[in-house]
C-alpha cells in the first residue's frame, strides 16, 4: 500500500561552506563575528520565558533604535518586504485613499501593497535620484482632503537618497492623515526620530544598518495607528501579519498567545546587533556611517567617480555612483571580477539604473574604514 | 532642527546566552550542533552565485523530503503559517468553494486563511484526538460540486493525529478538486509521498521533524497548481507570498530576479538539516521516529500515563498524552518545574486540549533514546 521511497540517485549534496566576503552591496550588510555566534546559539523554545525576555528586552532596544516609546514595537517573523506589507495591510482599508510618495523601487512597492488591498493609491511621483518633494506632497494633499495616510520612503535603496521625514511627517499630520514611512536603510544608519516626527508606521530590516542577517523586520506603531488597527471595520486580509493576533504574542501583558513559531535564532543576532549599536550609541553610529561615507566619496572622487545623488540628499550607508561610460558595457563583468578576485560584493542599479549606477553599501558593522579602503584598493585594480 | 538622541538611562540590556535546554514540545525540536554552526557561517548575499548555487540544492533536497519533482518546491521566507497562507493566497480567489477538514487548531487556521481572501470554506469537522474521517469529505465533495480545493492537515500538532493523505488526495482528485495538505508536522518524521499521493500544494515547517531553527517553511506546488497560480483572474492579495514575483527569484532559468531578501543564513541551517536526512535516508528517519516512540509509550505506559489518540491513529513525533487525574490541577507548575530543574520543554494542551493533555514532541534531531529516557526519568523525578 505504501510507496517506497524513492532515493534520487544523483543527489549527492554536502555540507556547504560560504567563502567569506566583503558585503558592500545594498545589504545584506557585514556581519559581525559577534551578532553570527550570538545566531548559532542553542535554540529554545518560542514560549519559553528565558526566550520571552529576550523579547522584551528586543521591544525596548528597537525603541532606542527607532527613538520611539510606542508600546508595540517589535520585529516582525520575515524580511523587510513583510514588514511593508504588515503596515500596509494593518492599516489601510478597502476604499482608503493613501498619497503614494515614488522616487525609487520601494515607492511602487508601496503602490502595489495598497491596490492590493483595494485601497487607492494618489502617486507623488518624483525622479529616481531625487527626493520626495515635501511641496508636490502638500499640493496633493490639499487636492484630496480625504486621504488617509500618506506613505514614503526615507531612504531609498534603489537611489541612495534620503528623504525629508521630518517635514513629510508633518505636512500629514497638519492634514489629518498618517504616515507610513520605509526605513529599510535608515534605521541605524541616518538620523532617525519615530516620535519627534510623529512617524505612525515605520518598517525596517536587519540586514541593513543593523547588521544582522536578512529575515526580520523591525516595525513600530503609533499609538493613533494602534487605535485604527483595532477599530478597523474589516478583518486584515492576512492571518500572519494581522497585528491584532501578534500583539497578543508581542505583548507580555497578562500572558502570551501562539500565533506564530517566532524564528527564535534569528531574533538572538537581531537583540545582539541592537546591544552593539546601545553600546556605540546611536548618534556615534551615524557619525561613523557619515565618516565613512566622507572617505569613499573622498576615494571615487581620485577614481573619477560621481555620484548619481545631490550632495545634500545622498545617504552615507548607500552610495549610488554613476558608472563610468568606458566601463558601462562591462559592468556585470567588473562585479563579477570584483566578487571572484576580491571577494568583494557591490550591488547593481535596480530598475530604470539599472546598467547606469553602481551601489556601494556602507551599513552597520561595514561601514568601517577596512571595508572603505579595501573597496577602493579593489575598484583601482579592477578598473 | 535635529531632535538629539535620548537615551534612556534604563536601558542597559546585555548580550543573551541561553541556558542550553531539551526541546520536547511541539517544535521548535532540538537542533543539533552541526546545523547550528552551519546557521552562524558567513552571511553572503542572496543574489550571490554561491548562495543561489545553495538554493538549487535546497529545491532538490525539499524533493526528497517531500518525495516529488515538482519544479515548484523551495522554502517560503517565513515561518510555517506563512507558509499555509502562501498556499492559500496563491490558489484560492474570491468566490472559490474550499472544503476544509478540521480536527484541531490548524484545521481552523485553514479556515481563517480561506475567508480572509473571501473563498467560502465549507466545514468537515471531526473531534480534537480523531482523524479527518474520508466518508464524510467523501459526502461533502458530493453534495458540494463546485468546490475546488480540499484542504486538511496531515498531523495536527494540537492533537497528536495522522490522517490518512493518501486516501483524502485521491478522493479529493475524483471529485475535481486540489488538495491542499498541512505537512508542518509530518514532513521527515512521517511517510509523505507527495507525487504518490496527488498532493496539489503542500507546506511544512523547518523547526518540527526537519530539526532547523524555526523561520522558514518548505512547500511545493504541482504543475496543475502552478497553472492554476499562473491563470488567476486576480492578483494575489499578498504582495510578500505572490509566487507569480517569488517564483522569479527561486527559479534560476534565465536569472534570477530581486523580489524580496532571502534569509540567507536560516537558508544555509535548513540545508545542512536537510543533507543530515539525506545521509540517514528518510525510511530510516521515519523508522527512528517509530522506534522512539514506542521507547517513549512503554515508559509512560509505567507512570499510567494514557493516551489521547487511538494508536492506529497516533502521530509518533508528537505524542498528545492525557494528564493524569491527579495532576490536572498543577499542571502548569509541573510543566514550569520540568523547564526549571531538567531544562526541559514538553508541550501544554491548545484550545479545548489546554490543561488535559501535555504534548510531547520526538522530533527530528530530538527523536533520539537519550531524550526519551531523559524525558521519562524528569517525569518520574517530578510526579
Amino acid at each position: 500500500m505504501t510507496p517506497s521511497v524513492r532515493i534520487k540517485t544523483d543527489l549527492d549534496i554536502r555540507s556547504f561552506h560560504p567563502q567569506s566576503k566583503t558585503l558592500m552591496g545594498p545589504g545584506p550588510s557585514d556581519v559581525s563575528a559577534r551578532v553570527l555566534k550570538a545566531l548559532g546559539q542553542t535554540t529554545l523554545g518560542h514560549l519559553d520565558p528565558d526566550f520571552t525576555d529576550l523579547m522584551d528586552e528586543l521591544k525596548q532596544l528597537l525603541g532606542y533604535a527607532f527613538q520611539t516609546d510606542n508600546k508595540l514595537t517589535f520585529a516582525v517573523s520575515a524580511p523587510g518586504s513583510a514588514g511593508m506589507e504588515t503596515a500596509f495591510v494593518n492599516l489601510v482599508e478597502p476604499g482608503d485613499k493613501v498619497i503614494v510618495c515614488i522616487n525609487g523601487v520601494f515607492g511602487s512597492r508601496m503602490k502595489e501593497n495598497v491596490e492590493r488591498i483595494g485601497g487607492i493609491a494618489v502617486v507623488v511621483a518624483d525622479e529616481w535620484g531625487s527626493p520626495v518633494d515635501p511641496e508636490k506632497v502638500e499640493t496633493v494633499l490639499k487636492a484630496n482632503p480625504d486621504a488617509k495616510f500618506v506613505a514614503f520612503v526615507h531612504a531609498e535603496t534603489s537611489t541612495g537618497v534620503l528623504s525629508d521625514a521630518a517635514t513629510l511627517c508633518r505636512l500629514a499630520r497638519e492634514h489629518g492623515c498618517m504616515s507610513i514611512v520605509d526605513t529599510v536603510t535608515s534605521l541605524g544608519g541616518s538620523p532617525l526620530f519615530v516620535d519627534d516626527w510623529g512617524i505612525d508606521a515605520v518598517y525596517s530590516g536587519s540586514q541593513k544598518c543593523l547588521s544582522a542577517p536578512p529575515g526580520l523586520s523591525p516595525v513600530s506603531f503609533s499609538s493613533l495607528a494602534v487605535k485604527t488597527i483595532r477599530e478597523r471595520k474589516t478583518k486584515v486580509q492576512s492571518w500572519f501579519l494581522d497585528l491584532n493576533l501578534v500583539m497578543g504574542y508581542w505583548d507580555g501583558q497578562g500572558g502570551r498567545t501562539y500565533h506564530h513559531t517566532a524564528p527564535v535564532n534569528a531574533m538572538y543576532a537581531l537583540h545582539e546587533a541592537l546591544v552593539m549599536l546601545q553600546e556605540e550609541g546611536l548618534d556615534a553610529a551615524w557619525a561613523r556611517h557619515t565618516a565613512m561615507h566622507e572617505r569613499l566619496r573622498d576615494g571615487l572622487q581620485e577614481l573619477g567617480i560621481d555620484y548619481l545623488v545631490n550632495p545634500e540628499s545622498r545617504l552615507p550607508q548607500l552610495n549610488s555612483v554613476l558608472i563610468p561610460d568606458q566601463y558601462v558595457n562591462e559592468e556585470a563583468a567588473i562585479r563579477r571580477k570584483l566578487l571572484d578576485e576580491h571577494h568583494l560584493e557591490i550591488g547593481a542599479g535596480l530598475g530604470t539604473l539599472a546598467g547606469k549606477v553602481w551601489r556601494i553599501g556602507l551599513m552597520g558593522y561595514g561601514a568601517s574604514q577596512k571595508n572603505v579602503d579595501y573597496c577602493l584598493q579593489a575598484l583601482r585594480q579592477v578598473l
